[in-house]
């Protein structure tokens, strides 16, 4: 029985990232009836480790032929997989997998070489979701997380692409920073969000009004309560900022966990523009299958 | 025997920060007679700690009044000493001093209320070296730091200033983001530096540059050893342009520790500006004396 074959009869897929994974049993009628999802990411196996982190997900779900994207194919994760460059469409990741062994493909991820930049994980949505014509194949994705990626899609693949660490930049922040207290309240759409989304929009001086955070506190010119979403709306502001200047399209399809992508939404829409929302494991999902159909 | 007269014999002064705190014997010719600096920043101190720390410097130093500065006077210190509004001078520090004890003063800091903007430390060295005449009453003054002041002095006072999160955010990106094994390399001013503060002074993209900083190593497009330095240059690149921006004037003095001053006079000179480098510890001893003259 070949690959193709084996394929067909149904396989996991894992979505296995820098610090969690997530892991699908497709049947052979391409219906998730399965899955899983923990904290092993790529950065929390030990050098060595990755073969019983990897039977680990085959015992849980059944020993099928398996997919995995993401952090696992980067140089911190078990095989490296060499980036495809950009334009990149399904077809080419399909073609570039790295087998582990003959059950076992790593998804590349992918690259651009004129910008600088790099992606592992999010490709698969965003060309899932064009496969799925849950987008259309000429169109600007956001991807927010750790680190938001704001992708162009023409003619189905991905054309080119820019990296902000907004989410990461607000984690280090909240973590030890002069703003840490401030920042433990819970981050909410509101005036404030507004209020730093519309300075993130406008301004370019994120070192010094993220100090102002915290002097409009202690002069009593603002609640403190509302430090961390004003925080969050200046980060993702500034990042949307940024993403639109890459690739000014007047409607933007937000893609990810619903938590940060009505976040985008709503500074999308303050920037005049568009947000439609899609769910990102639906997107995964799409993505994956589309990959397992091309293998030969 | 009042005040004055106290102080006239000599006093301790000490400049308590953060993380670390430096004390000084002046003795009544108005040398340093006698030093010492330690790791016991306010942030070290348990509540409750303070007098026990306060004792232990005139242990080391004598029994003489003590001048404290710093962030000692804030809340995370001993005793909370109320900001001094701008415009600020060296009379109105003295005016504003917080008696713990007959022997024991603490000074305020400085607040730009128009601006939401808070300062305590660096208002000792800035008005300390205009008396010291180290600065013209009229100039722009770079304190670089953990948070970077820049201070713009009109007529011997401090009139507006703002403060730029440098020092801090490279250090969190240090310790521990993406970036970290990349940023444990040395900063040194070169190429790379300069490479790095060309595009803070110009483009308004921090968030995205950072993550390109890792993506040029990854694709081989930038020497891992090099990324230190590029990332330092981006961030008191954007620095300085965000405080040229707040007071724009040809000449800037910057005052501080010289490993800091070094790296902002080379940014400001690549920004076609003429920097003056000034050592921060003659400041603050000229600054905290000015203080004690004025003790009544």
């Amino acid at each position: 029985m070949n690959r193709r074959m084996r394929m067909a009869e149904g396989f996991i897929a894992a979505d296995w990232g820098t610090t969690n994974r997530r892991a699908y049993w497709i049947d052979g009628e391409g219906r998730c009836a399965g899955e899983f999802e923990d904290s092993r990411g790529a950065l929390s196996i030990p050098s060595g480790g990755f073969p019983e982190a990897v039977a680990e997900i085959r015992n849980r779900l059944g020993d099928k032929p398996l997919l995995l994207a993401g952090m696992i194919g980067s140089n911190r994760g078990w095989i490296e997989a060499p980036y495809v460059p950009c334009p990149a469409g399904v077809d080419d990741l399909a073609s570039a997998l790295v087998w582990a062994d003959e059950e076992t493909a790593i998804v590349p991820g992918v690259c651009d070489s004129q910008r600088a930049d790099v992606m592992r994980g999010e490709e698969v949505q965003v060309l899932g979701a064009v496969a799925g014509k849950l987008i259309p194949s000429d169109c600007l994705v956001c991807h927010p997380g750790t680190h938001t990626k704001w992708v162009e899609v023409i003619g189905g693949r991905i054309s080119t692409f820019r990296t902000v660490m907004t989410g990461e930049l607000f984690n280090l922040l909240k973590e030890q920073s002069v703003l840490s207290d401030l920042l433990s309240f819970p981050v909410e759409l509101g005036d404030a969000f507004d209020a730093g989304v519309r300075h993130g929009l406008e301004l370019d001086d994120l070192q010094a009004e993220l100090f102002s955070v915290r002097a409009r506190v202690l002069l009593g010119n603002a609640p403190r309560e509302q430090a961390a979403s004003y925080t969050s709306g200046l980060l993702v502001g500034g990042g949307v900022r940024i993403g639109l200047a890459m690739a000014p399209r007047p409607r933007v399809f937000v893609m990810g966990r619903p938590e940060l992508t009505r976040l985008y939404a709503a500074a999308l829409t303050r920037a005049g523009h568009q947000p439609v929302e899609l769910d990102g494991e639906q997107c995964f999902l799409a993505g994956i299958q589309q990959i397992a159909e091309r293998i030969a």
